[in-house]
């Protein structure tokens, strides 16, 4: 299989320059999802792609509507029926440009400056959507694809792909695959290609404790009844132990507890508590002692205020014993924890320690469930040597602690886990002015892709 | 001495209806002091008094500038040299009428319906001045005054007395007197005499915690950084013990014991449980187990929480992990605490259990001491006669929660401790539509203060 490998990417090395000139094209449609008034050229990059694929001969390519901006479709099944099933994820809309003051190039009009190409969508992700096509057009001009294929590559991810979870839900069976490629989800740097395995879930709740009918006058009723911010308070500050553990009951039930092997790669990432300290700009972190800064935002489920209000908070001082006080609250979630479970123990915790001397309710404001995927499956192992095969080094493996709705919806409705990786940077100013691609990595990438299609295990 | 009081009442009784045709003189002026439309009949007002000042042979009546509206001062020292002197203090400023048509009668055409009077101003507090004017225009009619008299009406109680203070420092000799009587407190019910001899003081806080240099994605630093909202919860929490006993240290060094007679007088107040339950529409009630609730808002001090903010709080969710929280937090006070040294403490509570994983700010944000008169002081004993005179009943001793300017400054610059009574009623709607003021209890409450004079001890 070398000799049909090496030929790819010698057509690749030998295309690099038209590439790089698609990938322009590509880039000059302004689909923004998120504007109406970009509505026609989110439908014209839909079209592009389509178009990319049928040049590709995939077949049965479909632009599929989807409630909102469409999905293009497309697969190919040459490999044969006992051949694996690679799904590739994508997405074609693009993030606003303002301030367009602050880019230094039109976001529009794709310019080469040093090793970068400056654009709107040119690292997330419509370079690597370029990327991905491209390596699989260098083996279809030179072979055959040693796997079946399918495509995905919708159109309203920078919206929070609201339509998503259904179109997946309906055409499940269409859907499935052995594994999917996605992407879009960058490495640590450029020397360092890297595979996101796992992310995090979502439990989000709006937590009121309600005191005294009205707001009251301190001076007349302050000491009487139970301030319903200091109530609040002292709720939220039992959801934490001394040591930062959860007190929630049963919150740590169904944690998959990370072998050995997968501490030993998460301890091999670069970022180290120094890294943690120079982002946050904190004097001294904290959190659970027993795991390192880069664990407790992978493997372990956290719990979050991130929103508080109660009573007067203007300037300058009012005397009001306030009727209500808010908090939002949101736990991070890892396998195979269940919002739902997570939900329930809040419950739980709140009736056991709620005091009678006020009122309370918790609303359960948005959810999302986990998603991990076997570091040992066909799909991180294809993954993984491709990349190693090109950097010469083995990649960095991690889990991410955010939530990706793709991910979770393949996994859950189609039964696909999903392979992260992708060849932008953290200084690629994704969603920022000046956004850009390295060129050397975007190379690198369209080779690791190549070589991944050659390694996925019969 | 029971001739000439006599006399006075009966002089009282007599000229009852020009004494409210007079009072609706007065409250034909439209003295609102917040509106600077209104500053012609703010000093109209004062001229008024001014006037009325001089028709009882008041001495060196003076309107005098206060760098706001003025006050209006006058004396009188007949009685000689060995005889007490009393102060009398009011405002005749009055609030704003808005909403007007919520008005049954225009709020400066003051109209008789049963047994009220209707206009603004009429019960908080011109009937009141009205009330004081017209007990001392008895007895100067009738025979001499058995005291000497000074007289303190201010033009800015209803925006705070903002030149007061400074006014009062400036002048404290020419106010010097044996003691104040305040008829702007009002009265618990119309059978129900009240003299008011504490405030509370206050200490008020904002408590800034900061965490990380910017607000921080929570799946990607959740676990990692001591979020502030958190760390602010906590600190609030430990501020009160499971007893709900305020915890910062030497808090309650200072607070003034009261003695066994004026806890019994405490408990013959009408503000049972049963009220406090009713007024806060709470299940129930809340704070030092060994007080009652009108002992916990009269001669105990509190912390309560006036306000929280922090991160997201619209609708919705937004995964943040906020840079920052901040509480406003103020203490009521009671004799013998000082707002300088409760500054201290909270810092001194701040610097033992703040930890090193956030930073923190205490402002002081605005500060009040606290007031208190004897109970066997001679002007209280004067009034409480005149009261138990009139309404064939002991009244009640009260101290009240909240801070009133002029009565600490009275007592901080010109030594003079403050008697609080008044004829107003908690359903008068001061500062509202339709305030109207009880008539029989005003003519009692004239008869009360022609008492009182003669009741004073030399």
């Amino acid at each position: 299989m070398t000799d049909v490998r090496e030929a790819a990417l010698e057509y690749a090395h030998q295309n690099n320059e038209r590439f790089l000139n698609e990938l322009k094209e590509f880039l000059a449609i302004p689909s923004i999802s998120t504007s109406p008034e970009y509505k026609p050229d989110v439908q014209r990059a839909a079209e592009w792609v389509a178009e990319q694929l049928r040049s590709l001969d995939m077949e049965n390519v479909q632009i599929m509507p989807t409630g909102g901006h469409p999905a293009v479709y497309g697969e190919q099944f040459k490999a044969g029926k006992d051949a694996p099933t690679v799904l590739i994820y994508g997405h074609y809309d693009i993030q606003p440009v303002d301030p367009l003051e602050l880019w230094t190039s039109d976001p529009f009009k794709a310019e080469v400056r040093g090793e970068n190409l400056y654009a709107r969508g040119s690292s997330d992700m419509k370079g690597q959507v370029i990327a991905s096509l491209k390596a699989v057009e260098s083996i279809v001009r030179t072979s055959e694809l040693p796997v079946n294929i399918k495509w995905l590559i919708e159109g309203e991810e920078e919206i929070g792909s609201e339509h998503l979870g259904e179109f997946i839900k309906k055409n499940a069976k269409m859907l499935k695959a052995d594994f999917c490629i996605n992407p879009d989800a960058g490495m640590i740097s450029a020397n360092a290609p890297t595979i996101t395995y796992g992310l995090r879930g979502l439990a989000y709740f709006e937590l009121r404790v309600h005191g005294p009918n009205k707001d009251l006058h301190s001076g007349l009723f302050g000491g009487t009844v139970h301030n319903p911010a200091q109530a609040l308070a002292e709720l939220i500050a039992g959801m934490h132990d001394k040591k930062g553990r959860i007190t929630l009951p049963g919150f740590y039930d169904k944690v998959r507890k990370a072998s050995k092997a997968e501490r030993a790669d998460i301890a091999r990432l670069p970022t180290t508590p120094k890294h943690f300290l120079k982002q946050t700009g904190v004097r001294a972190l904290w959190g659970e002692p027993d795991y390192s800064p880069e664990e407790r935002v992978s493997i372990r489920p956290t719990l979050e205020v991130n929103g508080l209000l109660s009573g007067f908070t203007g300037e300058g001082s009012k005397t009001v014993l306030p009727a209500w006080a808010m908090a939002k609250i949101s736990c991070r979630l890892v396998p195979d924890q269940d919002p739902n479970e997570i939900y329930k123990s809040m419950m739980q915790y709140l009736k056991k320690n709620a005091p009678k001397s006020i009122k309370w309710e918790l609303k359960n404001l948005h959810d999302a469930g986990t998603a991990i995927t076997s570091r040992d499956s066909v799909g991180v192992r294809a993954m993984a040597k491709g990349l190693e095969q090109v950097w010469g080094k083995r990649p960095f493996f991690k889990r991410e602690g955010g939530s990706i709705g793709v991910v979770v919806q393949l996994q859950k409705y189609a039964g696909v886990e999903s392979v992260l990786t992708g060849f932008g940077l953290p200084e690629d100013n994704a969603h920022s002015p000046n956004e850009k691609l390295h060129l050397p990595t975007w190379n690198k990438g369209i080779d690791a892709f190549i070589n991944m299609f050659y390694n996925v295990e019969k």
